[in-house]
């Protein structure tokens, strides 16, 4: 085990590590320590690692694009915990390891973000802040973003609180800065080619992703995320024909998965399938801009 | 207009027409008559059905396949309005006409069934409903059905409450029922390669509409459902090839249905792959069980 732990600089969504609280951790070698969550989530993250990664029936290929590798649990030294005991951890890919300026989007799938068994109380906290976000009306809710500008190495990462108010708009807008270069109110898109477009890019990513919801009924994805993560440098070097920025899409956190008991898992489809619509608009237009810049 | 309007003998789902209730009538000639519903609702529905038929940018394949044809609003005499006077009814095409022998399924579509923007009693109504039907689990529930045996002629129509506590595997149940012969446990499916398999079959028009589904931004459909309908002898009849049985699959009840404002209906997209994999289940069922009796 690497001896320097320590906060993932790129980290957008969830608890930060700090002295007194306990968070993820990279070892800049490849591994990200995730804390067991409290109460039943931890286990339950934990035993759906466990039971995913051995599963005969997810398509290696599926396993291997889309998810992060399990490599356990192990307890690491935690000043944060009672008495400064050990805490268990879920090992695992480091995601955005070998990416030198990593951008990194966290989107939260599904209009619903509880399982339909939940006791009333959860569904209800649920239920407000999915219809308080975009969840409800797009199915999907950005959970964090940070964009390393290529050119000037400026970091854009909204407050939570800023991502929580935004609206469709908000949304689009967001997409957009993702894979713009400069930032402020002029959304260039100059590497959306690279990052959404392309054989490697997010788009193609995604439907293949879908390809699997459509049929697989293994599995629902509740409250779990897909995260992008490309390089700007490597974006920004990329051939304009799109997709060798090191483009990553992958499944996170899996604290409310349940049992598809074969039903497919049409909550996590439907929002996917929004998410694929949003990022094609855009796909669309700076294909479109730039075969009208051409004639 | 034709002076025996009655009730529709085949009717599966909502209110029925009698001497004191406003129900839907039938002309006999292809014309279905649905009485305004209370409140807003039904100018909803019949302001949807004008823009709709109207509308530039619905494919006009997609308008005339899956949705009725709309005919206006007429008044007709209603013994159950107030003081006799003449109630508006919506002006359709008779989904079943022509159909000697019809069955109808009626599959209402979408785990979530109220429009994100609705006041918050009306959420804790549909909410409930959708958790205690199958609509959470599986993104849709089967509102109505109704079956005639090709063979004697015995017509199975379920009551309400009786299809109220089915799950999903009574969900599987019925759906195997409606295309089997005979009835009782032993459910044959003697006619799914005919209604449900083949070129013209529900399957292959299901994933037609899924298509639009997929791209269309203009309107959300919460709480509208899917209505099967074919024709028990017919579809006896047809070759085991399928598709010939004069299978419809149509969209109806539209008094919740929401602009799209850019947004795919993600809550309507994710129960129709649900349904299409159920169908596309027992397809494949059949399908095997009829190559292996072959070989």
């Amino acid at each position: 085990m690497a001896s320097d732990l320590r906060p993932p600089e790129h980290q957008v969504a969830g608890h930060r590590a700090s002295a007194d609280k306990l968070g993820p951790l990279v070892d800049g070698e490849g591994l990200f320590y995730k804390p067991l969550q409290a109460g039943e989530r931890g286990e339950h993250e934990a035993a759906f690692y466990a039971a995913f990664t051995a599963h005969p029936a997810v398509p290696p290929r599926v396993r291997g694009a889309f998810f992060p590798r399990f490599h356990g649990t192990r307890f690491l030294p935690a000043p944060a915990s009672p008495g400064g005991a050990p805490y268990p951890h879920i090992v695992l890919d480091d995601l955005l390891a070998g990416l030198p300026s990593p951008c990194v989007a966290d989107v939260k799938i599904g209009a619903c973000t509880w399982p339909p068994r939940s006791p009333d109380p959860y569904v209800a906290k649920c239920l407000a802040k999915d219809r308080e976000t975009t969840s409800a009306l797009l199915g999907f809710r950005v959970s964090g973003v940070r964009v390393v500008d290529a050119r000037g190495g400026a970091v854009w990462r909204p407050d939570r609180s800023e991502l929580k108010g935004i609206d469709a708009a908000g949304v689009r807008r967001v997409l957009r800065r993702y894979v713009s270069t400069g930032g402020g109110d002029d959304l260039d898109c100059a590497l959306a080619a690279a990052v959404y477009g392309g054989e490697g890019g997010v788009l193609a990513q995604l439907r293949e992703l879908k390809a699997w919801f459509e049929e697989q009924t293994l599995y629902h994805f509740y409250s779990a995320s897909i995260l992008f993560g490309y390089d700007a440098n490597a974006a920004a070097a990329a051939a304009p024909g799109g997709g060798s920025g090191g483009v990553r899409v992958k499944l996170v956190d899996f604290a409310h998965v349940d049992d598809g008991d074969g039903v497919i898992d049409h909550n996590f489809l439907g929002g996917l399938c929004s998410l694929i619509k949003f990022i094609g608009d855009i796909v669309a237009e700076v294909t479109e801009k730039a075969s009208s810049d051409h004639s």
